[in-house]
């Protein structure tokens, strides 16, 4: 393994971190809002061409404006680092573009240590979706799961209702040959994605870095039950129709089954939603989403039927009806065990305490797994707070995150 | 027992409704809305007074606008009748209105089957609270519950904002003499209020006619419990403090310890708040209101004790916090016992199914029980549906009420 001088590593980061917090790279002052074809945009990304180019990387833009930078030329092997440099509209200073950072870092020490790794480091456009509303856009683009119609018209700016297309266009980009976006995977013999864990089992755990095995899937949906609204004072309990019990009951089977299923299984009912909300009528309708994810297919799709069956029941054994409809499900995605072994192993002979975990949040790394062997490898954030201004993260932990990807990736590419 | 035309009534009383639906009697063309001081109220007033003259009635306004009509003069003792003639912004026909029109065949049917009652009919004001936001406002200044304070500066019109003492006075009231509303109370030796059930329970059960016997108190309060807002996704059912836990539980509680209670307990939570209400997020904080109302203080208030307690500990028990606040509470008014069982007789002799109740609703009758031995009469309308344009009730209905009062204050006048 390579020796790593962690401080200097922790205060590099630290610099870039610091740096891309500046005024010229949000535009907000309040926060991080830093989103495709803005001049923060630009800025960041003029940033880590310029450190890369003077690493003596190639630095280049696909078609819609992904960053690819590599020290090998086309059509020569090499392995991808790297994460997203977009934030959400009231971000924080680390989710995303500390990974991005940290692959950056990765390619210092190759150069300081002269370890010779073949490396393209990729900085994905829109993971958050603030600037078009469409999440992971820059690796569904890359992944082609997206339709030319979509670019064209369909995905259009929150701040002025353009079109992305229009956007690319205007910002110097040639969204016309947006296929061609998939050949930026097309050398990579691996992928390692580094991004702050965004819930707090890292911190409670007393765990500094965790190896993802796998990406949730998950079922998102909605749950109405129709009751009756009667008077609140004037309806015995015997006649009535309360759409929130079966609300209440289906909130407390969720949880058992979410737990009994195991394997990372959760459940969440995030919104609710009462007509007509009035403190003195029953109501008449609830409605309230259910969120069942796992790195384990079977497991959640399991709870998710069991939970949507389970609802419509205790409707109706109270005489009510509820209906469940699914908005959205994308199954769950494994990552690559050679590389998840190899970064165990990286890791182990840091001495530091680190976990293997599954994400339960969405990353670029679903659009690139499916070509490319892939991990993630997560760093503690401050009590789970992230997408927010108070988001913070150690770059001690991410001087750490970086000598471990990058002995993986020296291991895996001697094999 | 006086013997009644039925059907004669019926024609009646729905003759009065038909007019007073009709577009000089509400300022929408949807729905009823009538509310003080306002043309369509004026008008309502005035087919009332116009009605009572031609029966031979001296008829008055109180200082703030409250009709009343006797046919005896001042000083000497009559029984009273009658209810609100407002209604709700989107109201339908039956609601107050029907308790007026039918107080008004009570008093046609004692002209002409010469009874001789003394009577006098109260039509009071903002019942409903449509005008100043103020529910049962005529009544309250009646039984001298609100404060000059209140008239003059904090009731304020929904429509302009100005002032409950300046409206009163524009419509040729004198609200400064408001001390004196209380008079007309003075000579009632009775007092009985015919009013729509707004639910379901007669209908249900098959019953025309219900005859209360108290009316509901309640408590009405918040509970909020504190959780923590974390990633639906990425946060393990351990690692959760997930608010809408200790909500669901509570739902499920109030419903078992409000039937436990039994004695016309009930208890509702009809508002719900989920923050921040996104599908993906664990909830941070939850609200929710608690209704719980019924005829018997102590079951109720036990209930609303234990229910807030429970949410507390339910929290507790999670590791999170919760607390109950009150908003308001009312005791319960139980009906005069004497008056009752003049209804019951008056009831059984028609022949038609009856029943006793409480009314789970507010009404004026709460007013005026402090100072006036009073008992309500209630009649069936469709479904329970009140406070909307398709609330209906059937003047059939109304015409059996006035015939069992009618007969319940001969019974009472004689004794």
């Amino acid at each position: 393994m390579a020796r790593v001088e962690r401080t200097r590593s922790a205060e590099r980061i630290e610099r870039d971190i610091e740096t891309l917090a500046g005024r010229d790279y949000t535009l907000s002052d309040e926060a991080i809002r830093r989103y495709a074809y803005t001049p923060a945009y630009r800025n960041t990304l003029d940033y880590f061409s310029g450190e890369l180019r003077a690493l003596g990387f190639e630095v280049d833009e696909d078609p819609v404006g992904t960053l690819v930078a590599r020290n090998r030329p086309r059509g020569e092997k090499v392995f991808g680092i790297g994460s997203h440099c977009d934030s959400n509209r009231n971000g924080g200073r680390y989710d995303g573009t500390m990974g991005v950072v940290t692959a950056l870092e990765v390619c210092r020490l190759n150069e300081e240590l002269g370890l010779g790794l073949p490396l393209q480091l990729i900085s994905f456009l829109e993971e958050e979706g603030s600037g078009f509303g469409q999440m992971l856009l820059g690796s569904r683009i890359m992944a082609q799961r997206v339709t030319e119609e979509e670019l064209r018209e369909t995905f259009r700016a929150i701040d002025d209702g353009r079109s992305f297309w229009e956007h690319a266009e205007e910002a110097g980009c040639e969204p016309a040959r947006w296929r061609e976006c998939s050949h930026v995977l097309d050398d990579l013999t691996g992928w390692i994605e580094m991004h702050i864990e965004q819930a707090r089992v890292l911190q409670d755990t007393g765990n500094r870095i965790g190896i993802v095995t796998a990406i949730a899937g998950y079922v998102h949906g909605d749950v109405v039950v129709h009751g009756r609204g009667d008077h609140a004072g004037a309806t015995p309990m015997d006649f009535r129709l309360d759409p929130t019990l079966p609300l209440a009951e289906t909130i407390a089977e969720l949880e058992r089954l979410a737990r009994e299923a195991g394997k990372g299984t959760v459940g969440t009912v995030g919104e609710i939603e009462v007509d007509p909300g009035l403190i003195n009528a029953i109501a008449s309708r609830v409605r309230f989403s259910l969120d069942v994810r796992g790195p384990d297919d079977d497991a959640y799709r399991g709870v998710a039927r069991d939970i949507a069956a389970y609802a419509e029941e205790a409707a109706r054994r109270r005489d009510m009806r509820a209906e469940f409809s699914q908005r959205q499900t994308l199954p769950a995605t494994p990552l690559d065990a050679r590389i998840v072994s190899a970064l165990e192993e990286a890791a182990t002979a840091t001495g530091e305490p680190t976990m293997t975990m599954h994400s339960g949040a969405a990353h670029d790394t679903m659009c690139v797994a499916e070509r490319v062997p892939s991990a993630m490898v997560f760093v503690p954030c401050r009590d789970g707070i992230s997408h927010h201004p108070a988001e913070e993260a150690d770059p001690a932990d991410a001087a750490l995150a970086a000598e471990i990807i990058l002995n993986a990736v020296r291991t895996l590419s001697a094999r």
